[in-house]
């Protein structure tokens, strides 16, 4: 996995010391200042604060701050390279969180990996937080720590589930206008079973999609598969209602979408004549997807996407945490619910003003992206 | 506790949602940035940190940043007020550690509060961060964490026991100069056996003191006593060679110096004309001393010093830790040694170019002060 970037990248780091540091916003130039901010002045704040917990959100940082936190169990295609090598990722997304939503975002790399072990930490650490993303932790536990997580005062949201199946919703909304097919008449193929290929599956069905395949290493998830996890078991309630058997090959056949989340070169041109008329192919595999574009186009397919900022229509998870995050630190939001997801997915797709089979999701330097996100999410809050 | 600070210090709290916040330290604003601080180009630093742990501390943040871990059972003299009233004291640390050294720091005020489950969250973050500071945790758990803590690869300071611990000394130092006494001649009475009790002694042992009496609420620790727990009675080897017993009064009778870390107004004017010549008096206790410094003044102290800043000598672990710190930060230290804590202490006595009774101790904004603490600690590392 190397790319152009490589050699700047490390020199980057290398001159900053990483990526992010500590900003003081308040003045420590004299005595004065530090018994304001300090000794003495601060026992008054702390006094007021530890009487109810909720003045943390206006006189401390936690209305304004979150913690990305990783095990690092599966980073980037990297796969578990640990705490360490997490480091830089993590970095990344808060440097990106606070450039683009002046919220404020600390990386907590950690070196426990068994759900418990990371459920109690999360929860430990909550009280200096307002949100909690969970990033780069292998699936099946993810799910576990996700949920399990749900019972803290604070939105925990893995974002390798739900960020870029939001991201794919939105994609999904603009492809379906320009083939004019309806959501509900659609066969969906999900090829890859990871923490990504749930949660768009969830996300899919909640929106109203009735015809979801998912499909593993081993082949299309179905009832008759005795080697499933219990997720997968679980996923049998909302995806392939006709039970259909086979591998990814025979799921294919005259489906109308592909959402490729698994290996790359694994979808080939054969596959994509055997679909649907006016295939959507979301190859999103990092860095190279499961077909080629040109190759995926040259075969028919109507809309192609992939993960990668040099091809047209990259769907990438960074264009939801941002307004997504913004938005539950605005409203001191709890938790999330499918319903906050569905309208960052909706605003996301709205964003795109004229969509096109090469335009179908905006980019995150649009002006309009985050703004509508949240706008949308505290719409929704407000009715729940 | 209240302060003429206060209704200041809430203000300033509210108007900036805390203190303390994210700094971005490399351009985001085109894609091109993006692909160098995030994907693809992230990709290579990981991988190169991940081979090899320590390059953490020059191509991320670790190499520059500490946390600031409290559970909020100790805060100033609030007592135990939780993690959301300890968060205010903690950015307050982050911010002065920010603003006097340039190092980054963050505050994890985490809801759990046995020794085991402080020392596994520690633990489990450490990959993170070049230090921890444990701040504001009772006493004696508090103990029981930071020795346990030794054993990762970062140092791990107790903030209420070493740093109080080292500015007294270096006041000491100091104040024995002005009062022409050696330091193995004198009777030191300390009153309070809480954290900072306790690593006072053991510095002070360290240093060369011979005569240490430990007092506590129940009156001095001695050899006869059943009620000890365990620390006290691991304290009895180095201090109370003549097996004194009694109250505090007793213990102060020709006592040389006497150090408060217990209750306000707990020594009285008879008190301290019971004891020797010139006695040295700091009266700690935050924010009302044990003594007022004018009636000990008037009982015949030579030396008074307090933890206040509207009094002369202001003993505050505030100018300590920044300095040692920021050692530890430059040179990737594992752990600290009490030879860095003595080295510190000497080098915080040694920037007060002329002390006198009224300037035994160097003020935070000296601008000398950090750089010979950062200059004390590398020359002890070196040699060690």
């Amino acid at each position: 996995m190397t790319s152009k970037f490589d050699k700047k990248s490390l020199q980057l780091h290398k001159k900053n010391n990483g990526k992010i540091g500590t900003l003081v916003k308040v003045p420590l130039k004299t005595r004065n200042d530090l018994s304001v901010a300090y000794t003495p002045g601060v026992a008054a704040v702390s006094t007021f604060v530890a009487e109810d917990s909720r003045r943390a959100y206006t006189h401390t940082m936690k209305g304004t701050t979150i913690a990305v936190v990783s095990d690092g169990t599966a980073v980037l295609g990297l796969g578990n390279i640990g705490p360490y090598g997490a480091l830089p990722v993590m970095e990344g997304k808060c440097a990106l969180l606070a450039a683009f939503t002046g919220i404020n975002a600390v990386p907590l790399c950690i070196d426990v990996h068994t759900p418990d072990a990371i459920v109690d930490f999360v929860s430990a650490v909550a009280p200096t937080f307002g949100a909690i993303i969970l990033e780069d932790i292998a699936a099946p536990q993810c799910f576990e720590i996700e949920e399990r997580l749900q019972k803290l005062s604070i939105p925990v949201i893995h974002d390798d589930q739900h960020a870029i199946a939001i991201a794919i919703l939105a994609a999904l909304i603009n492809s379906l206008r320009l083939a004019k097919k309806n959501h509900k008449d659609v066969r969906v193929v999900i090829i890859g079973a990871g923490a990504s290929g749930i949660a768009t599956a969830r996300l899919l069905h909640a929106f109203g999609f009735l015809d979801i395949i998912l499909v593993d290493s081993k082949g299309i998830v179905h009832k008759k598969r005795t080697d499933l996890n219990p997720i997968k078991t679980k996923m049998l309630k909302i995806t392939n209602p006709q039970n259909i058997t086979g591998q990814h090959a025979d799921a294919l056949v005259r489906a109308d979408i592909v959402i490729g989340l698994s290996e790359p070169d694994s979808i080939t041109a054969d596959m994509i004549v055997s679909m649907a008329k006016n295939p959507i192919v979301f190859a999103l595999a990092n860095p190279n997807p499961e077909i080629d574009p040109a190759v995926a186009k040259k075969s028919g397919a109507y809309i192609v996407a992939t993960g990668r900022s040099d091809y047209a229509n990259q769907i990438n998870n960074a264009i939801v945490f941002p307004g997504l995050i913004k938005s539950a630190l605005d409203l001191a939001l709890t938790s999330f619910v499918q319903e906050h997801f569905i309208a960052a997915a909706v605003a996301i797709a709205k964003t795109v003003s004229r969509p096109s089979p090469e335009n179908i999701i905006p980019s995150l330097f649009d002006k309009k992206l985050i703004p509508n996100i949240i706008r949308a999410v505290k719409k929704v809050s407000k009715k729940t």
